[in-house]
C-alpha cells in the first residue's frame, strides 16, 4: 500500500509507504531534519524494518536562506539540501507519515509513540530527533522575510552580511556571541535588548564591547521588521519613554534562544535546565532503548553536519540495540 | 606568498599559503580526512588564523569506491566527495601543508607541532584529526584492487555486493559484524580466520552461524588476491596442513583491524586501550586546548558524516577557547 504525499516541496510522483500501526518495527524514528533523516538512512540500510514520523521535513534547515558549511556543497540553500536529504530517505521506501505532533511515549520491551491524533505505532527501538524551534519575536514582517534578510544563525547566514549594516536582537549568550561574530565582517552591528542590561557572560559582553562598530540599544523592543523584497529596516520602541525609532539594516538575527521539542517526554526522559534530552556520546538516553539525536538533546553546538553525525550514531547504537535484543 | 601543490589530485591552478613556521596561529589542524577538513571549513568561517597539516588529503575515505551512505549525495565515489571538501577549504586560502607525518607535539598556552621532517608549527590551539589506517593483509593484489572488490567497510560498500559470493577476512568482533552486515545481501559469505576459534562475542558468533549462507574456513591464510579489472578469486592456504585453495568470490571484506595514527600523542593525551585519543561530547582532550575529532578519537561508529560532525564540534570547541583566551 502506498499514496502521495500532499506537502508543496513533494513530486506528486514520489511514494512512501503509510505506517502500520499493526507493526512493531524495528526502529522508529521521530523527526525529519537532518538528524532523522541521517539516522532514516542509516537504518534502512543495515537492513532493519524502519519507520519515520516527521512534523515538518527539513526542520530549521528549510529555514536557512543560504548554507556554506554544510561539506559537500560550497553553497546551497535550505530547501535544496532538504530535497537531497529527503531524496536519500525516498529511495528506501521508507514507512513515512507526515504533519502529526508527538502526543506522548512509553517505554518496555516495545516502546509505544502516541500521536496527537490518536494513532498509536510501536517500535523496539525509538530514535527521538524532534529538534528545536526558534522562538520568534512573533513581529509583523518576521515570518514574510526569512531569509530574505531575517535569519537566526550567524554561523549559517553570517558571512552573507559582509560590509552591511545588521541587528541583533537579544542580549544574552547567544545574542552576544552572534554580534561578536558580526562584529569582524559586518559594517555596524545594533544590538536590540529588552532588558537594561546585558544578560549574558561577563567575559562576551567585555569582547563584544571592544569592537566600535556594536552599539547597544537597552530596553528597547522590536515592533516590525519593514521591506518588500528584503529586509530595509526595523521599527523598535523604548519602553521607558515610548520612543519609536527606525534602524535601517539588511540583516536582523533573532537571538532570543531555541526551545527543544521535547515536551512530550518531560518526566520521562532525563532533560537538562533547558529542556534538551541528555544523551551519552553514543546517542543513548536515560531509557535503555530510546536514542536521541540533534539540536533536541544536549549535544554542544547547533549545526547541520553535527546533527547528521548524531543520527548517523543514534541509528548505529539502535541498530546495535535491536541485534542484540533479536 | 603562495605555492602550487604538486599532489596528483589537485589541479595546478589551485594556491594555498604555505604554513609559516614564524607564526602563532590561533588554531592549528592535523589531518585531511573528513573531520579535518570540515574542521578548517568552521575555523576559516569564525575568522580565527588557521593553518592544517595533512598528510594524505581525503584519509580513508579516497579509498571508498562508492558512497551511498553521505547525506547530500545519493552516490558518490570518494574521490569525488574529498574532491568537493577540499573545494570548499580552498576557498578560504588556509594555510595548508601537505605530506609530511607529525613526529610530536608540546602542550603549554602556546602548543608546538614537530614534523619528521623538523619544522615546527605553533598554535593557540590544536585540532587532532589524523584518523585511522586500516590494517592491511599485505598480499599480492590487495593495493591494485582496492575499490575494484577489494574494501575495508561493510558499512560503506557492503550494499554493491548484493546476490554476489564474497570473503570477509578476520574472525574478531569487526569481521563477526561484517560477515553478518553482508549474510543478509550477499548469495555466500566465507570467513577466513587466520586461528583455529573465532575471538568476537559470544552474541555476535551465534548470529553469524544462524545463517545458512555462511563459511568459516579456520587456520587459514589469504595468500593472493586475483582478478584483472576486477576481484575474481582469493587464494588461500590452511595454515595446519599446507593445503591450498582458490576461493571464487566478487568482493574481499579485509576486516583484521584499524590503527589510529596516535603515535605522537603517546604518553602525552590520554589514549584508551585500542591507542584511540579519548575525548568529551565536546571534542576536549585531556590537555586543555587540545582538540580531536573523527576516527583517531574514541567516538563510537566510524563514519564520514560522523567524522564531519565531530570535526566541526572540535572546531567550535577550539574557537571557544582560543576567544577565552584572547
Amino acid at each position: 500500500m502506498e499514496f502521495n504525499l500532499s506537502a508543496g516541496m513533494f513530486s506528486s510522483e514520489e511514494k512512501f509507504s503509510p505506517l502500520d500501526t499493526a507493526k512493531t518495527y524495528d526502529v522508529l524514528i521521530l523527526g525529519g531534519g537532518p538528524a532523522g533523516l541521517t539516522a532514516a538512512v542509516y537504518c534502512m540500510r543495515k537492513g532493519v524494518s524502519t519507520g519515520i514520523i516527521v512534523k515538518e521535513i527539513g526542520g530549521q534547515v528549510a529555514l536557512t536562506a543560504g548554507i556554506e558549511n554544510y561539506m559537500g556543497y560550497r553553497h546551497i540553500n535550505g530547501v535544496e539540501l532538504v530535497d537531497k536529504f529527503r531524496e536519500q530517505v525516498v529511495q528506501f521506501g521508507i514507512d513515512y507519515d507526515e504533519g502529526a505532533s508527538i502526543a506522548s511515549i512509553e517505554a518496555g520491551e516495545v516502546k509505544r509513540v502516541k500521536l496527537e491524533d490518536g494513532r498509536v505505532f510501536s517500535a523496539r527501538a525509538l530514535i527521538v530527533a524532534t529538534g528545536k524551534s526558534w522562538r520568534k519575536l512573533e513581529v509583523p514582517g518576521e515570518e514574510e522575510l526569512t531569509g530574505l534578510g531575517v535569519a537566526y544563525c550567524t554561523t549559517c547566514d553570517g558571512p552573507f552580511y559582509t560590509g552591511k549594516d545588521v541587528i541583533v536582537v537579544g542580549g544574552g549568550n547567544s545574542g552576544l556571541e552572534a554580534a561578536i561574530d558580526l562584529a569582524r565582517i559586518a559594517s555596524s552591528v545594533t544590538v536590540v535588548q529588552f532588558l537594561d542590561r546585558l544578560t549574558g557572560d561577563r567575559i562576551l559582553i567585555d569582547k563584544m564591547k571592544g569592537f566600535e562598530n556594536v552599539r547597544v540599544l537597552y530596553e528597547t523592543e522590536v515592533t516590525s521588521i519593514n521591506g518588500s523584497e528584503e529586509v530595509e529596516s526595523v521599527s523598535v520602541r523604548n519602553r521607558k519613554n515610548g520612543a519609536v525609532d527606525e534602524i535601517h539594516a539588511k540583516g536582523i538575527f533573532i537571538e532570543i534562544g531555541l526551545v527543544p521539542n521535547s515536551g512530550f517526554a518531560k518526566g520521562f526522559l532525563k532533560l537538562n535546565e533547558a529542556g534538551e534530552i541528555m544523551v551519552d556520546c553514543a546517542c543513548r538516553t536515560s531509557v535503555p532503548g530510546i536514542f536521541a539525536a540533534g539540536d533536541v538533546t544536549d549535544v554542544p553546538f547547533k549545526q547541520i553536519i553535527i546533527a547528521g553525525g548524531e543520527g548517523a550514531k543514534a541509528a548505529l547504537s539502535a541498530c546495535n540495540y535491536v541485534l542484540q535484543k533479536s
